[in-house]
Order: structure tokens, then C-alpha cells, then sequence
């Protein structure tokens, strides 16, 4: 069976990604593009890297235009996917690749993004790990990911962050409430908005420049939700946990280069880099899109364009008693589109790659 | 008077960039230019962008070929510039790149670099806090370099992290002991190893990728030991300070984002984001090449390629209660060779700004 | 049934782009890799982007590890591969993506080559246009490819020279031996020789230049083969062509930019800007690969890089009375590694697009 | 004496360019800036490289603003500064650096540009070769400027394609009527223009694509006009040159590396390697920002970026019996505002390199 999808906002990077992907996966076959001010043109005016889509006419985002398929791709700024997805059909399977349905507390939302609240859909990041069973065995997010119709695709940046540091929390080798997380971002991470002068290429060009500073980017609470279930607790606890995230705009098209430190408690100086790495391996064992280097390779973001892979790395940094976690992601692929994809894959039963590659294009 | 210069070590990045800056400048003349490999070639070769100089022939890098000059400048891998350094006349004032004669400590040099220790220099960072007087006036190592025969050029990366966070130091504004400093860094800063694959061109365009990684980088002890001395102290109380550095090389070719955090103290935290930022404003008030940004406008590299000037900011992250602080430098000039001009200017007593610039090429 | 493939010449960048999309083939298995300096090494410290293969350890290039697999892919220097080849059993396919089995004429090797002239293999251009038909069909080198055991791969700037310019060879609308050919390419297709420093990193952000001028370049001869065959005619007329080509280095790591533009002929001065289009579309037509833009939209490399795609367009100068072609394609995958497993699946009967990609990763 | 200065279209490149240089150059002082949408904000907000200037608060672009100063810099779209040009007094120095009054023909502005026409201004390129004595002396733009009140910056693409080949006119060593002009350009070149979408920085890196194509860009007939005089004919002439010119945007801030082609003239032929580059050393003797690289050195645009300089190169295609002329500039600089500092020198009586510098920021 070949699942009818409609995608919204296909004209922006991360809904252009997950048509890009899904023009290839041979279980989906996306037959409604939807836009707002590109509505009537025809999508190769948009995405002329994906020919076998070209001719399709985009059409306005309403929830007649995207009723009746299989699956319906939200791509939308904040607050826009939320109102949308009240009118779509409970049979529908609806993954919105914003914010709208991601934070589990109120508080949260009103602090960082404001406006309506909409209700907490199912997380879309398979590996995250939910819990430690009595036995040591990591429990993870895939299992819930099974079947759900209402899927909350996570932010590129936590994506990132989370990968990195969540065997170090889930094992309790730091404190999470001290965390730094500095990443080096490409340019698609930014969006297409045209206000922002800096997205111009000929300022971008040899420069890096920070962004969403201080402790106000949107990623953040996200980030802790996600490390309060990596640790077995709850949204609830987010407050036991803290992270300082600095975003740095560097020369590239995608990528994210996330480098997330924080002390180490005295159980983790105690272990040699192999037993560190060794937890790291372990965490990911058995996730085919999880790449955790061998011991003293460092990631490079190249090595993961155009794939739903991570390249993750852990390192000691013993005069300042801080463990370093390393995560290299394509922000747009696993980062937005490719996780997004392998989450409706297991929604709806099929086997968790297909349509994916682990495969980054180097050089 | 014109004073005559010799370059050793012409054909690397920071000996050119030497060499591209005296080119200009009134007071100097670059006369003699010594290589290893490129002996017997013009120079014109190796820099085709500084004409003015292209005839001149690259000689052997001998005593007796620097001999006879006003100035020699040593841009040289750590040990060559400590053992040529040594059969220089003492009249002769020199002005070493690398970081042979950086450390004061025994101890931090046969732990980072290992081999012979020299002797310490004078260091050439003008505007290094080196203590507060009672009437809370900042001392600086300015006037250190007055006259001075022998000077140790800091590196790049210390510069831009020394010039971020100094101020917090000598306000006792953060905890020393937890400053996390992950900095993105452009290709020129890694020099031209060409045995170091990843320097490839085909394999940096897009690709974000840390080195260095978990306190082994041989920048951390001259960190920690201007850490030390913008503190009042002295280098033998560098332990009380750690520092959690990562630098990761962007697709760039120049230019240093140092994103500097520490825990703030509770009399920190106290203060409004304007008093934050008076207090950078007035560490670098008379600073001519230290620009702290309009409050609330963060740096970009961009915006000081090619210039000896710093970009500044602070920001205090207040829910995860650490203070972040900015530098934008380009790691060649301000980072290197434009520094040690304008050490160099202040040893002979010209104007300090003199054959330099605050202006970066942007975009 | 699943071919076993060995790769000579794994860690270059063709034999990696090949090693890359024979991963995710699922009619290949790549089971044999081997290389020069890395020998004993594994793969995955050279191609980190292919998790799958990482284990694999790098052999030596002897007749004897190549032997015994259905497909052997040389990726070597000019010379090493044609030595090889001729140790390799008549029943391995075998396919050379150097230069040594490329040429028919003895004289042009030896003008540009020298050294042992090898015998032409069958040219792995599916697309290449060799002649036309009375009732005005085009004839196609794909033809020549199926059950092929010997293939030459073309080169990269060739084949984005021929896919621009041989329609208007093939119609007679331009004077062929007037031909201008500029390339903007990119940094991998000038190969990882560390004696050449200009493709250090550092000295390629921000910087075009040209190399290989002046009628030098080894491409040269190749491309007029190909018109005199686009013209229906054989190698022997190629003195009857002509070909300025001036391939410019610029600071991407993938791609080639052809613009290709000769003198109309009086007859193709006559046709409107629409029927010169339709020329293109229909020498084009059922090319899956070969996506010629909607009339006005020019090629951008961005759009074809990690893909087989060659993205075409057609444009009259009417002032200057020229034809103006333009090619887009990525320099390792349709220039390079794509072909050739298009040629090879060609040969053994597979898909012609199995294993392949007409989509880019953009942005 | 210093000359104030006012500049309008301040927050664009050109505009920002010509401040940048202006803000370091002893005789000139800006102290009025002008803008549009940028009205009443400060010039530090759009400059922030030219910490100096950061201050000035940017005035509407009218003639009474402008009015009372030395020198007027327009930097205005096509059509604005010929109308705001006509209200200012004839006293003041103004130099155009937009279109509006560098051709001399009414007909190519019609074909090229249409509505008003508005009269030609002395052509601000001193290089530009006018004429040959009967002595075989150039004549050149140069004197045409001193006391010049009314300049017209060329256009940074002529200025490459001019300088390239100028030579070549001027010794009759081409056919002028089949040049073949392909240019690799920086995105600065294309402007700040947010409605074209594919100036974002994430389109960018990675890309190659061309634009302007099939004889339309408007920096032709000025190209032509500049052959004519080139050769020591007038603008009347222009009918017996022709160009094909074809700008590809290339992933880089800055620069234009210019490829200009045109079939050599039998005597042209006869001329050995050495003999066309002397022709070249010739044609810049005494050009202080004219660099002929040695025979066999080919330009890189890194090279030239921050300066006033001009890298050029001839080789001859013997095979393909073309000459091959190359320039690499900086569009912003030597392309624009570094060239008009150069004239206004010129006019004033100023040493004419004072406040530029013929050395490129590389690598």
C-alpha cells in the first residue's frame, strides 16, 4: 500500500526536505503541496531539485485542501500548525514538524513562545531514552511512536543536544544542572525569513556569528523535557535541570555541530575514556541511524549531510572535570524531515530506514 | 627612522600575515625573509596578494641571516624560534609568533608541549588586565611592553578568550574554576600541515568539526595563566582557574567566535543586563581596537577580517545562572601578527594604532 | 542476485563517491577495497560518511585482490589503471574512472597523456548522443553499454560539456570548432594531491581561480571525440572541432557549472528562443537523468549535488549571435562515480537508475 | 585641507564599501550618510565593521542633505541618482557609482536600461586605455579626471572584462567582435535585494549558478563602449564589438574572476608566449594597482580582496587559436568604491593611491 501525503508550508526548508525525501520512499506518494504566498505556482519553481514532483500545483493551506490522506506533513511557523491540526481528521496521521505540540507543560509554552497552547502529541525522536528498565535496559521513545496519529516532530538544535548528552544523564555521570551547550549551525537552520539581513549570503560568507542568546531560544525547554525522560522522570522535574545553549551561525548551507559539556560527578571521573565510550556504544546499541565513533574520532558535520544519521562522540576533559558529548546531525534531515519520517514509518508498521539513508554526502 | 625587518618562517599564515601588515606600514621595512623548504623562491610565490615585496628572496632561517636587523619577527613551530631566539643580539628586538616564550611556568610547559622550556617574555597583549588598582583603575600590560627587547606573541585562541572574559575575572563576577570556552575557528588558524588531511579544501566547505578536544589543547595553560594575572595574581595561581576549551574549525578562512561561559556569582547575578554591560564597556574604555557591541547586538566575524579589532559582548544566560561572554577576533590579525605590530609599535615608541586598522572587510 | 565489487583506489574521492552509492545498491556488494599508502587501514578512518563498510580493511592494488570478483572499479591515476586492467580476467567487468581507456586516437593521448597507450573500452556515457537516424531518432551510446565487460568512464568536465553542447552539435546549429567552455568547479574535482597547496582549505574559502589554461587540460580531447560522435561522424574528425576550455576552481566541494557557447549558425539564428528549448527537450526526452529547465530557469549546482542529475538549459545571445549551453552536475556522481554505476548497471541487465538519484540535496 | 563627504545609499555594499574606505583615508571626511528605509537609525547598526562612523545617524536622500559638501557619493539604483544628481550644486565633486551616467550613447541606454537618459559624466577608470600616440604611447582615462567634477564609477563586471582585455584591443591582437566574457562572481556583486530569494546564504554555499545570461546584463554596452575607446576609436564604434557575457555567482563574499576569450588575429599568432605577456607589462607599466602576474601565474581572486588592486593574466589556447585573458578583482573595491576613491584623488589633485592599498586580506 502506497500512503497519500499532503504537505504544508512546501515551500520552506523543512517541508521542502520532507518532500525531498519522500519523492523517493516508495510507501509514501505525496500528492498535495501547500503553501500561502506561493499558492498557484507550481512546486519545481520551488524545489527544482526534486523533478518527479514539479508539475504538482501548489494550493492554499486549508483543512479542506489537506483533508482526505493518509498522512498530512505540517511544516508551519509556530501557533499556524496548531490551529490547522484541530480541523484534520482523527484518522489522519499528523506530524508537525514545529513547536506547537511539543512541550508537555504550559508553563514552558507560555515562557518561551506564548499564545494558544495546544495539547502534547507523541515525541517523534525514536531513540530518545524514556527510562532504565530494573534490569539496565534503556527504554526508548519508539515503542509509543507505534501506531500514534498525532506526532510531534522535535526541534533540529534538541535533536542535536539530546543525542549527545542523554547516555551521560540517563547514567547520572553529570550534573544537569550546570549543562553548556554551544553549537555550530548551517544557514537552512535559520529559515528563510527575509527581514533577517543576516541570511544573505554575502554577509554569511567567512563569518560565525551567535544567535537567540542568553537563555531565551525556544530549543530550551524542549531540550530539558527531554533530559528529565532520558533520566526516567518526568516533565515535571525539568526544573532540576538546566542548560546554557548558544547557537553560532557558521559559513554553511546544514549542519549541526553540537558540542555539550557539563561537570562530571565523581562515580564518572572514576572511569577510563574506554568505559566512558563504552557507555556511549551501549546507549546505541542496536540504533541503526546512531553512529557512535570509534574511541578518539571526532565528528564532523559533512560526514552526515543529506542522512538521518548522528555521529556522536564523548570525551573527557579531566583538568576541568568536565565530560564533553559531541553530535554531528544534518539539521534539515535528522534534524526536521528524515526523523520526522522514520517516526510515521513506525506509526504505521513499516520497517523503521525505509526511505532513509545513514549515508552522509562527503565530500 | 624606518626600522628594518626580518621574517622567519615568511611562507606560513602568520609570518605572512606579518609581512602583509609591515608592507604597509610607515615605520618598517621588511628587508630579509627566511624560509625552510621554499629557500631559493621568490616571495612573490608564497604571497601573491603583497606585490610591494614579491622580488624579495627567500633565505635560509640562520642566525646570521637575521642578524643585523632592528626587529626580527620568529613565526615558527614551538622549540625552532626558542633555540634561534637564543643567537639574536640583545639589541635586536624580537618578537617571537609562537609559544616558545609564552609561559611562565615550568610545569604548564612540560605538560602541554614538553621538550626545552625558554624563558618567559614579555607578553604581547596590550590590553591584558594585569591587576586593579585601589582606586579601581585597571593595569594593563601595556605599559609592560614599552621598550621592550623580547616579545612573546600570545596565540590566537587565547586572545580571543582573554579579551571575552577578562573583565568577569577582575570583577569576581564567576566562578574561574567552570568557564566552559567553545569557539569556532577558521581554517587559517590550523596552519598548513599538509600531512593533516582534514585541511583539504573539498573536506572543510561545509563541514563543522572540532579538534583539540578534552584539555588537551596546548592553549588552555596560557589561558589560565592571563586569567591569573587579570585577576591580580600571578601565574603561580593558575590552578584556582580551569577552563573547558573546544575549539571547532568552521568553513571560513579567518576569523575566531569565542563563546566564553561561567557560573555567575550571586553578586553577579544582582546586576541588570546595562550594568553588565558597563562594566566591558568600561574594562575596554581608551581601547581603541576593542569594540564592546551596542548592548543587545552580538558579533560576527565577519566584521573584523583583516583588522587588529576585538567585537565584544556580554549577555547573562540568568535561568541557568551563567554569564556568556563574546569575542570576535580574526585569528591571523588581531589573533597574531596585527597584535605583535602593535606590540611592536609600543616597544619603539610609535603610535600604537600605526600601520593597523579597527575596519574589517565585510561583508 | 547480488555482484561482488572491488575498489581500487578507495580512499580518492571517485573510488569513494563509488564506494558511497554501491552501499545503499542492492544489486552490489562492495567486498574488496584497496588502496596505496592506507593499505592495512580501514575503511571507515577514510569514509566516515559510510558506516555500513567501516570495518573493511584496505588492501593492496595487485591483480590478485582484485581477481575473483564480478566487478572491479578502478579508481587510479592515468597509466596505473591501464597496467592493472590488463591482469584482470575477461569475464570481470571491469570499469576505469580514469583517463586510460577513453580515447580512441593514439596521437591525442599522446599529446596530452603520454606514456603506454591502452585500448578504448566502451565510452559509459548512456547518454552521449552518436548519431541520428534517417527519421531524425537519435541514436545513444547505451546501447553500446548493455552486456559491456570493459568500461571507460568519462570524465567529469567532459560530461558536463557534452550533456550542455551536443544537442546543437547533433542539429548543426553552432560552428563546432569556435567553442568557448568555462567551468565553475568544484575543489573535489581537482583530487587530494597535498603538493598542491592551493587546495589547503584556508586558501580556497573566498577565492576563485583557474587552472589547467591554454589548451592544456587532459579533458580537452575527450570532449571533441565526443562532438564528432554527437555529430554522427568518428574520432577521426575531431580536427574538425575545436574547444576553448578554462575550468575555474571555486569554494564549493561538489559541483560543476558549464557554460558552453559557440557561433549560431545562420539557421539557428532563425529559431525562437521556444523552438531552441524544444531542441534541448527532445534530444533529451526519456532521459530520466537529464532534466532540462523550464524555459528561462538556469542550472544551479546546489540543486544536482549528491545526485546522477545533469540539469540543462539553452539560451541565445542574440547580440553576440552565440549559443549559450549550461550544464549543472555534481563532479563525483553524474561526472564521476553515478555514471559509471549507470553504465555498469547497463551492462548487467539492473534498472538503469538502480542505486541511483535524480534528486539533490538542497538547500 | 579635508573634504567632507556625504554618501547616499549608505547601508548598501557599494555605498558601505566607499564609507569603509573613506572612514580611513586622511583627506576625506564623512560626515553625512543618507539612506532610505534606514532613515533615522545609526550607520554602527549597518556597518558594524567601521567602528568610527558608528554614530552618524542616516539622513534621508535628499538634494538639501546632500547639499554642502566637498563631495557627494551616490550609490543608488539606476534612475535615483540621475535625478537627485541634477539639484546638486555644480561646485560639489560628485561621483555616481550607479549606472545612470557612464554611456555615452543614448541607444544602449534605451536598449539596456530605458527611462530617462541622463548625460555622461568622465568615466572614473584611470587605467582605461584611450588611444595609442603615433609613438606607440597609451593614452589613458587617467587625465581626463583631474578636476574632473562629475565622475561615473564604472561597473565592477566592465572593470574586469575592461582590464582583461583592453590589451588585446588596444594592439589589435583579436577579433573584437567574437569575445566570450565568463566571470565568477561574489554575492556582494548581486546586492542586498530581498526579493531574490536565491541570495539566502543557505542557497548559496555550494552553488554555482549563472544569471544575466543571453546577452541582457546591463553591463555590456558599457563594455563595448570601453573596447571602442580602447582601440582609440569613440563610442560611435561600438557596433564593431560584441560580447558574450556570462556572470555565474559563485559561493564567496567578494571577488570577480573575469575569463575573456576572443579568436587571435593571425599576427596575434605569430607571437610567442613571452612576446603576449610583455604586451601585457606593457600596456600596465607605471600602474601602481595593476598587477601583470609572471608568465604561467594565473589569478586568484583571494588575493585581491580588500584591495584596489587588479591580478591579470594573458595565455594563449594555441589549439583552439584563442586568447585567454584573465582579471581578478574585488567587485566592491577596485570594482566600485576603491576605484572611485582612486578618481576622486585624480580630481582633487590627492596622491592617487592615497587611502587605498593594492594588498589583498589572504588566505
Amino acid at each position: 500500500m502506497v500512503y497519500s501525503v499532503a504537505v504544508a508550508g512546501a515551500t520552506g526548508y523543512a517541508g521542502g526536505e520532507a518532500i525531498r525525501i519522500l519523492a523517493a520512499h516508495p510507501e509514501f506518494n505525496v500528492t498535495t503541496v501547500a503553501g500561502h504566498s506561493s499558492v498557484g505556482h507550481k512546486l519545481g519553481e520551488y524545489l527544482p531539485h526534486v523533478p518527479q514532483l514539479a508539475d504538482l500545483v501548489i494550493q492554499d493551506s486549508t483543512p479542506e485542501v489537506l483533508a482526505h490522506h493518509d498522512v498530512v506533513i505540517l511544516a508551519l511557523p509556530h501557533g499556524a500548525s496548531g490551529q490547522l491540526a484541530a480541523h484534520l481528521d482523527e484518522h489522519t496521521i499528523v506530524v508537525d514538524l514545529g513547536a506547537d505540540h511539543r512541550l508537555e507543560q504550559r508553563e514552558a509554552w507560555d515562557a518561551f513562545y506564548g499564545g494558544d497552547f495546544y495539547e502534547h502529541w507523541t515525541y517523534g525522536m525514536p531513540e530518545l531514552i524514556t527510562g532504565t528498565t530494573a534490569s539496565g535496559q534503556y527504554l526508548r521513545q519508539r515503542e509509543a511512536l507505534v501506531g500514534a496519529h498525532r506526532i510531534a516532530g522535535p526541534g533540529c538544535n534538541v535533536t542535536a543536544v539530546t543525542l549527545a548528552i542523554q547516555p551521560a544523564i540517563a547514567q547520572g555521570l553529570v550534573d544537569g544542572s550546570a549543562i553548556v551547550a554551544d553549537l555550530a549551525v548551517g544557514y537552512s537552520g535559520a529559515g528563510k525569513n527575509l527581514k533577517r539581513m543576516n541570511l544573505l549570503a554575502a554577509e554569511a560568507f567567512g563569518s560565525a556569528t551567535p544567535y537567540g542568546v542568553g537563555g531565551t531560544h525556544r530549543h530550551i525547554p524542549e531540550i530539558l523535557q527531554n533530559l528529565a525522560h532520558a533520566a526516567g522522570r518526568t516533565a515535571q522535574d525539568v526544573n532540576d535541570y538546566a542548560v546554557s545553549f548558544t547557537p553560532i551561525l557558521v559559513p554553511m548551507a546544514r549542519g549541526i555541530l553540537a558540542v555539550v559539556s557539563a561537570p562530571m560527578t565523581e562515580q564518572a571521573m572514576q572511569l577510563s575514556d574506554e568505559e566512558l565510550h563504552g557507555i556511549w556504544q551501549q546507549a546505541y546499541a542496536g540504533q541503526q541511524f546512531m553512529q557512535v565513533l570509534p574511541l578518539g574520532v571526532l565528528p564532523a558535520t559533512q560526514n552526515i549531510v543529506g542522512s538521518n544519521a548522528a555521529h556522536l562522540q564523548v570525551v573527557a576533559d579531566r583538568p576541568a572535570q568536565r565530560l564533553i558529548a559531541f553530535a554531528a546531525i544534518d539539521n534539515l534531515n535528522r534534524g526536521t524531515a528524515g526523523q520526522a519520517v522514520q517516526a510515521l514509518n513506525l506509526s504505521l508498521g513499516i520497517d523503521e530506514a525505509c526511505g532513509l539513508t545513514q549515508i552522509g554526502v562527503a565530500p
